[in-house]
């Protein structure tokens, strides 16, 4: 969470010019995103986010992921759409690296939802897959069940252990058991695969927006549920919070009801999806030098996350009684 | 520059409550300020800057720091002024902190100023000097000379040849000469003390804002004169630039003329200036882990400065022709 790069006002304004939205007032780089530089950008007409990407973003999925997000937001989806230049161009490149002008939305990102909060991100997350189902574009997810197998083979047993003793042994039995129970068969769409509470805004109980597209990929529709559970529903100390769960379950429900394969399918997605994360903390745990600019997150975290959904399966899902 | 403190939404909205502002719309953690954290904050009403004040400042100063914010702005300066909380308080303490919302200014920090921008600066910094003639508060300069013998005292000579081999040479012998030869008798008022171009906003050629004022202190007015000439009137590669030397003076000049003694007293308080600023990055840069949230400086910047200005004498503060 920094700004890696400098852009002088020089610089800025000179960007800015080339997309026709007034002239530049201000420029203030902001602490969000791990993989990018942000500034938030006043110009005389409006406010935009200015992105440039950094290392982990490959310039040849931005046509996927701006074209995406013009595409969501078309649909009515809380989501920033990208302005265009004046040539009509999603991204330029500055010193070697490509940047966006995106929209700028209102709203917090909260800690702790409320389940009404819950409720509406399970909606405005089901929002999306529909209004995703027409949109053409394409992208492997590269940070599925291989990736996961890889990142935590270059760790290590030895590297796993440091991290905690108990890892390599929760980390092999439940790779062998992903890799023999993930699901085939359920309906794929576009996820976005990293919905934490970081990556919505929210104004009071409303999503004023859903951001960070930068894992969405092609995969099943479901996992993408099962990651935003693993992501809002664990509370102060990793606490589960059955409410939350049910909240955000029915609001996703309420938009597009699951089947009853995608249903019986979420203990092992989530078992997944929290092998996602253990995946990627412990790989940079390993591999970010203390005192970086980015903050390394526990990957135990997640390791209690996959315990609890191993002891507990459908349990973690709960319907509510409406 | 950083975000050092996470405040959660429910804080910040709980803490905005405080002061009559409208509701917390957005918030975004902003990469400004060495010692504080800060976010750029936006209600229902207006936008203001969230400061809280970590290591390196005193709460015991903000009544001094943000009074004279208040002072500055009310009388026309292009400061911000801080926002009073309902019971009139301007800093409240959250979580052992002590943090203040303040106004928020447009504008944006330059790297490379025009001469039309340096006298701008000039002229604001003269109106600062003018304007804080009557402010009641005083606070001792914690950046003075002592403070540079300690400093570089504390890095050693061994510490200082490992920044440079030329290091700890000039440094003793220009320690001597401050000591013998730093002026006692010139006008003194509130300096910035630290007004470097990150420290301005800039629209155009007009100063939209001048921020920062954590070193602000009682002391010799030229001297803060010969601060921003050491920090804005050097360019790519350390070249000096007379042009922007010359626009900085005749600004400041148009509005507060220096004494002959003052003007004298320039080439002398500019090497104070300069080792003010050896004597922080020596320290830092064997004090700060590789790696750190903070960007180490160079201290070699100003060391050549101080060269120049050793070599340069009154040279370095051309009197335009007008």
């Amino acid at each position: 969470m920094a700004v890696y790069t400098h852009l002088s006002a020089e610089d800025l304004a000179d960007l800015i010019a080339e997309y026709g939205v007034g002239e530049l007032v201000s420029a203030k780089g902001i602490a969000e995103g791990v993989s990018n530089s942000n500034w938030l950008v006043e110009t005389t007409q409006d406010r935009f986010i200015l992105t440039m990407y950094e290392h982990r973003v490959d310039a040849d999925d931005l046509p996927f992921f701006l074209g995406l997000l013009d595409h969501l937001s078309a649909k009515g989806c809380p989501v920033p759409r990208t302005i265009h230049d004046r040539d009509g161009a999603a991204y330029r490149m500055v010193d070697g690296k490509a940047v966006a002008l995106i929209e700028f939305l209102p709203g917090v990102s909260i800690d702790t939802p409320t389940p009404a909060q819950a409720r509406a991100i399970g909606e405005a997350l089901a929002g999306i897959h529909a209004a995703a189902a027409n949109f053409p574009g394409e992208r492997a997810n590269t940070m599925g069940l291989d990736t996961w197998r890889d990142l935590l083979g270059s760790c290590g047993d030895d590297g796993l252990a440091e991290i905690d003793p108990t890892l390599p042994a929760l980390v092999a039995s439940e790779l062998e058991y992903l890799g023999a129970n993930w699901p085939q068969d359920l309906p794929r769409s576009v996820i976005h695969a990293d919905l934490f509470p970081d990556n919505a805004l929210m104004l009071g109980d409303r999503v004023s927006g859903l951001i960070d597209f930068y894992f969405a990929c092609t995969d099943l529709t479901a996992y993408d549920l099962a990651v935003t559970h693993a992501a809002w529903c664990f509370g102060p100390g990793g606490r589960f919070r059955p409410a939350i769960a049910e909240a955000l379950l029915a609001g996703y429900e309420s938009h597009r009801p699951l089947s009853a394969d995608e249903r019986a399918a979420l203990p092992v997605l989530a078992r997944g999806a929290a092998m996602r994360f253990i995946a990627s903390r412990a790989y940079d745990w390993l591999n970010t030098p203390a005192g970086a600019l980015v903050t390394r997150k526990d990957p135990m975290d997640f390791a209690r996350r996959l315990e609890f959904y191993v002891a507990k399966g459908t349990e973690a899902f709960p319907r509510g009684n409406g």
